[in-house]
């Protein structure tokens, strides 16, 4: 059983939009261990999708569509798809239904375009939309299945959760399972980790290792094909223990869709300790992301985001002499704001930021990047001085990172952080 | 004069790699005014390879690869070309002695494989690659042209940008030039957008208006193809007037590159104001996107995120008597944050967040997307109350914007905010 995919949208052909859709469906399809050959992106051009279509129809069991199935006259898919499998189109009294509620309660109306979005090829089943207005559909035509989804990220990805990738799991019987795994590094360079792995790469068989460096980390990805899945995993659990026994715990702070926060947010709560943060450099971006999960304010109590001197003497009692003695830049004045948070807001543990984001206010001894994180618990504080590199944003989103992980180490125990 | 992009390379079939080549060479093709039907994906399969390569030619005048130059036997996309083109492989001996100085520079080593590389099909025109071993090549064909690049974006880009780009723009004699102007728009709703403008839809001749919704906003792009640059200005700016006539600066927040915290910053340095945050819900995300603009410490005070009731009634004074009375999430509290965070920051103006972004903290009276943003300035103060949807960081996102958008309506002067 192999598969195609189509996006379909001028916003993708002028380079507007970056198509993650092809991305994420494709590690689905992988995950399934459904085979596919091609991709195709096409604009929101009748004939050129027609032909796109039928080419697919001939190579592949299976075609997914996204994008194009929006109430404006440019949404062409619901329409080539009806004329290439010779379906009409019939209005869905219940997705006209739920399209209306779904209307009013977000804008308490409902605009006379959005019924066409009400009508769907006969025969074709219908799938739900929960974030927005367009549903998908599912025609079975000639042995072969058709599903269009909606364009964006947001609608489309959790119909396939929800009901895609089921419905693909009853029909495929696949001929083989590709299993990944991702392991989660950070605190060394890509480079030192590179060369450390080196001879890991030239694996035998069908088991392949790649890096890939994000923004203050990097990732490593295990990838193996196999007869079935209990073989995959022995695959990968052999390439994982040497990656462990090579890095350990100190630098691999996860694997595949584990984040910092959400390991810092268990650790935390598991220990029955509070969080609270003082930030400076990261403007909020700390707390933004520590609050991004679920059950945050079980540990985490507050955030001062002193942007000013005064705002660092008044909020967190860091005493003004530091500041001038130092200038607000400094591990002292880190030290002071990692302190003042933590007995300000009666917290375990506290942590104060700051540093020169950029691109302005660089001096000769404090250049942009420059940054200290402090971490202040009541028994041994530790501040850190980092440098990094880059743009105002990717400067704050380094330190972020920094941040979280120096949490994590002294989470685990770790004495020199 | 039109083009086809094929990508090369199993990754991208295992969704192991975003395509971030599409995406950036559609962007050039687009400003150069080269016409771009299709874009294929493919992996690295020497027949299905063919297969698209001769489809591609069959209907464009440019067809450009990216992937399959390597040293490996998995890279066959020189192999492919030189079959369909009919062009022997001949050793090029200034390939060969580059690739060898650049391999030697870099690992002091020549693997025994990295010599196919050197190998291009005869008459072909090869293209230096300088941060990689491959290099890229062009051969005319028939009176078209296929360029081979490849894949890693860190050697094509620089390839492109310095030669295929600078080749495109002599043999290109655009007929037109295509320009691009967006327009975004927060506080209506997509389709109502869509309804009000649907009858520039349907524009005559080569302007074309695209309609993008966003999380909390909606984005309007006019795209012109006209003969040169300033003619196709002045049809973008025929569309552009119309849409100010129907949704005016209370709607229309910026064009292009600009976003809703930098539009926002510079009404503040503007009017001389500063601002400091009372998130909740939030969780530091506004003060984030806030202090993303350089120079937002001109405005920008400091923020509180109060993510315990006790928080909120020592930092900024909320009443605990109203937390009792109408809960953590109530407009009362909002407003109480608001003023409180103003006047105990010493801001002009104060924003208070507070609602449930979920999944969990939803009650019968309270559903999950509750929000209320309120904003103080000392006169007439304001409160507004939102019922959003979507997962935790969605309901955080557009809470966000709404803020920033409530914000910025109050320094336009807006009195119903």
């Amino acid at each position: 059983m192999n598969a195609e995919i189509i996006c379909v949208g001028n916003e993708l052909l002028l380079g507007q939009v970056l198509n993650t859709n092809s991305y994420y469906i494709s590690q689905r399809l992988a995950e399934l261990g459904v085979e596919h050959f091609f991709q195709i992106t096409v604009g929101d051009d009748q004939e050129r999708l027609r032909d796109a279509l039928i080419a697919s129809l001939g190579r592949a069991d299976i075609v997914i569509t996204t994008g194009g199935l929006g109430p404006t006259v440019d949404d062409i898919t619901t329409k080539v798809i009806s004329e290439v499998t010779n379906r009409r189109l019939i209005l869905r009294k219940k997705v006209l239904v739920e399209m209306t509620s779904y209307l009013q309660r977000m804008y308490k109306r409902t605009p006379p375009g959005s019924l066409r979005q009400a009508f769907l090829p006969s025969g074709s089943k219908c799938i739900k939309n929960w974030f927005g207005t367009a549903p998908g559909f599912i025609i079975k035509y000639r042995n072969k299945f058709i599903i269009a989804l909606p364009g964006p990220p947001r609608e489309m990805v959790p119909m396939m959760e929800r009901y895609i990738i089921p419905f693909l799991r009853r029909k495929v019987k696949p001929r083989y399972v590709i299993k990944t795994k991702i392991i989660k590094i950070i605190g060394l360079p890509e480079s030192q980790i590179n060369h450390s792995i080196k001879k890991l790469f030239t694996l035998t068989g069908k088991t392949t290792l790649g890096i890939y460096a994000h923004l203050g980390e990097v990732e490593l990805r295990i990838t193996a094909k196999d007869k079935s899945e209990y073989k995959a995993n022995i695959q990968i659990e052999k390439i994982r223990k040497k990656i462990y026994r090579r890095f350990g715990k100190r630098y691999i702070y996860g694997e595949d869709d584990e984040t910092l926060e959400g390991i810092v947010g268990r650790f935390l709560s598991l220990r029955g300790k509070t969080v609270s943060f003082a930030e400076s450099c990261t403007g909020g971006g700390l707390s933004d992301l520590v609050t991004n999960i679920s059950g945050a304010s079980e540990y985490f109590i507050e955030s001062v985001i002193a942007y000013t001197n005064s705002s660092k003497i008044r909020r967190l009692g860091v005493p003004s002499e530091l500041i001038k003695k130092y200038g607000a830049v400094s591990a002292e004045v880190a030290k002071a704001m990692a302190r003042g948070i933590r007995i300000t807001s009666g917290s375990n543990i506290g942590i104060g930021i700051t540093g020169i984001a950029g691109p302005t206010g660089s001096t000769k001894t404090k250049p942009i990047g420059l940054v200290y994180i402090a971490i202040s618990s009541g028994r041994k504080d530790f501040t850190g001085k980092f440098n990094f590199t880059g743009t105002r944003i990717e400067i704050k989103q380094q330190s972020i990172k920094a941040a979280l992980n120096i949490l994590r180490l002294y989470l685990l125990g770790y004495k020199d952080l």
